[in-house]
């Protein structure tokens, strides 16, 4: 058996151990051994189709394979088969890149736990009983737990990072309208982004680089300036100002996460960064996100309106989340908005002193499943949707041994590719 | 008497000749005459403020002008007094610019005639009982007219340029966020802009020059990149490519428009620039400008609900807008943010290939203040606001004496400099 064959036949067998995880919705098994022998026969050839042929991909599902049911994690989908893959998924494939199947997420991505109702509750490899975070919780569980090389997640104010942060992965959500979103079952499409999560930074280039670019499926879809895969490769950070937002003061930060962010400021300052402080004036993190909040729901109430009618379809939980949203009215939903695009332009003010801004990804690690959700858990990520700007989280790890924290870089508008060079030093110097 | 005493007399005296005209809604005759001497003495002292020291301005009325009634047009404002000035206009009178008063608009800014039921049907220079467009009806007219040198006007959908092209002088819609709106009273604050009018491309710049940057009184602002003020002054447009949007087909266009747009054409061409045909796959003006009213409305009808409730304090057509948009429902609204955010990345993904857009910038040229508006007014306009992209108009003398057209370069973010500086060839080569 081959290098790639061996490869896929431990994580299929990985996954199939553990079904309790309730990390995979589904695996393609048949279709994944295929393709391994074809990456392994394309690789001995001395012809790979590129950085990911033979790598492996857990897909969130609320992403389309062809041919697979496209549930968004929502009961009323089970029986919807996706007639053709995602741009994502497509380019992907296109690569090289291995399918493995679909992984568990928060019930239509509206929340940050992955305890669905449907697909059950899914584990956090990191520690028995502990979420996976969300929305994109079983692509971070599967990338976390070796069932996947990386994985595709969504992200609408946190759903790739805060899954990354809780299972000790990297993650990046990319500037809006980069990743074409085609087959993408939106929740809120002013916000959502397809971003990867792996393992560390390093390994989220080649997915970006792989799944980016104009899609006439997306009609937010941009068309990125050339420079933007121009990922500076300085050998370290000398030169560049990283931006503290002063902020995070005002975020209920748990202080585990505050010491990982001490550390990973160390990290930054040992890789040469220089650390300032700023006043990303007129954000307001949890009045934003609160925003953020009322147009996700009613966003998502157009979005998924056709389940909202049928008994059963979705639980009662989400079904009260987008009436909420459906029924808000105008005048709200203006407010709503108007807060976003505030918090928005305060993050642009702040990103034209400094290169990047550096905080914490979740105020909170990895809570249990059985403990109520924080409030605040997408307070420091949802900024970056709201300013359409690429972020990247990646893990501190903590002295103790513990769980361990993350840290975020969020960046000008089409450094995606300088912000995960930068990100990689950081990694770096956290791993000495 | 110095030139720019003489110089506002002879305004003064045009303005007062005219009062029919219900251009102004107020002339602060007094403080213009002080201020015009001390423009004259410090011209004299060979120390004016800079290009601006003498210029005469005449401002929107829904622009803070300090002790001066802030209406926006609007009946239940006449008695509200602005404390101080707007942010632009207290930027142009530090740089010795002299404030005339204030100019009429459509009722509430929300309109394209400047038949205002409470100030008056506002005259249109080039003819008699020729609408003069709007919503800043009043501040192309008072250029035309000569009434004053330069205008501040606010742009929504068009508002800047429609009038600017009705009433035959140049105006610009700055990129977003560029020029601070403290002391807007909004109609949209997602898509309101302040900019001026003036007879010629030419003289817009040192006004918006002037009146750019950050504002703390607008949550909105953005740090503009240095680059924007980079006017390139080639001596011709070659090496630059202009695109015409396939889409101006899907405008019902008078005839007059098209021809003024073909010698726009002729004379960017003439001038050195390539222009293209390009499809700005999707964008519908028609459908996109819809979205953009209902957005408008909603949104005007948070900014203006106090006046929502008071008797007589807004038209009831301008009652029956706003609460339609605020009894739209979430979900219609959502479709309609989701529609000018489609037509906004439309316009980036198509300016991603060339230099700038090229198109008409009113679908019709003046016509009777007693014929009814047709609805298309804004459909090649509002695409800018859409995109948050700058777009400047100029008009386009026509062979026959008659109406003048307007043409519009719509440019990159942040393009404003170049984008003006271009805008002057295509000027100076209709002259010739």
């Amino acid at each position: 058996m081959k290098a790639i064959a061996r490869k896929v036949a431990d994580q299929l067998e990985r996954i199939a151990a553990r079904p309790e995880d309730a990390i995979f919705l589904r695996v393609d098994a048949d279709r994944a051994i295929a393709a391994a022998e074809a990456s392994d026969a394309r690789i001995a050839a001395g012809r790979p189709l590129g950085p990911l042929d033979g790598v492996t991909v857990a897909v969130k599902g609320n992403l389309a394979v062809a041919g697979a049911p496209w549930t968004a994690g929502i009961a009323g989908w089970r029986g919807r088969i996706a007639e053709r893959d995602a741009t994502a998924v497509a380019r992907l494939r296109a690569t090289g890149a291995i399918i493995l199947g679909e992984v568990n997420l928060h019930e239509g991505a509206l929340g940050a736990t992955t305890d669905n109702p449907t697909f059950g509750r899914c584990a956090n490899p990191l520690g028995a009983g502990l979420t996976p975070g969300g929305s994109s919780g079983g692509s971070g569980a599967a990338v976390a737990a070796g069932m996947a090389d990386v994985a595709l997640g969504t992200d609408t104010m946190g759903s790739v990072r805060i899954p990354a942060a809780y299972c000790g992965v990297a993650g990046i959500k990319p500037t809006a309208g980069l990743v074409g979103r085609g087959g993408l079952a939106y929740l809120a499409p002013t916000l959502d982004s397809v971003g990867p999560l792996a393992p560390s930074v390093a390994r989220l280039w080649p997915v970006l680089a792989a799944i980016a670019g104009p899609d006439v499926r997306d009609p937010d879809s941009l068309a990125a300036p050339a420079a933007w895969t121009e990922g500076q490769q300085p050998c370290d950070l000398s030169g560049l100002t990283f931006g503290v937002p002063r902020q995070i003061d005002d975020v209920d930060c748990e202080p585990a996460v505050l010491t990982a962010f001490a550390l990973a400021l160390e990290a930054a300052r040992a890789a040469g960064a220089e650390i300032v402080t700023v006043d990303v004036a007129g954000w307001e993190p949890g009045r934003a996100r609160r925003g953020g909040l009322l147009v996700s729901e009613a966003e998502g109430a157009v979005a998924m309106a056709a389940l909202m009618d049928v008994e059963d379809a979705i639980s009662a939980y989400l079904q009260g989340l987008l009436a909420y949203g459906r029924d808000a009215g105008a005048p709200r939903l203006v407010d709503a908005y108007a807060r976003m695009r505030a918090a928005g332009a305060a993050c642009h003010r702040a990103l034209a002193a400094v290169d990047a801004l550096i905080l914490p990804t979740a105020p909170q690690r990895a809570f249990p499943h059985d403990r109520p959700a924080p409030a605040n858990q997408a307070d420091l990520t949802a900024i970056a949707n709201f300013a359409g700007v690429p972020a990247v989280a990646l893990p501190v790890p903590l002295a103790e041994g513990g769980l361990p924290g993350s840290v975020q870089l969020v960046g000008k508008p089409w450094s995606d590719g300088s912000l995960l060079a930068w990100a990689e030093h950081i990694e770096a110097e956290l791993a000495t």
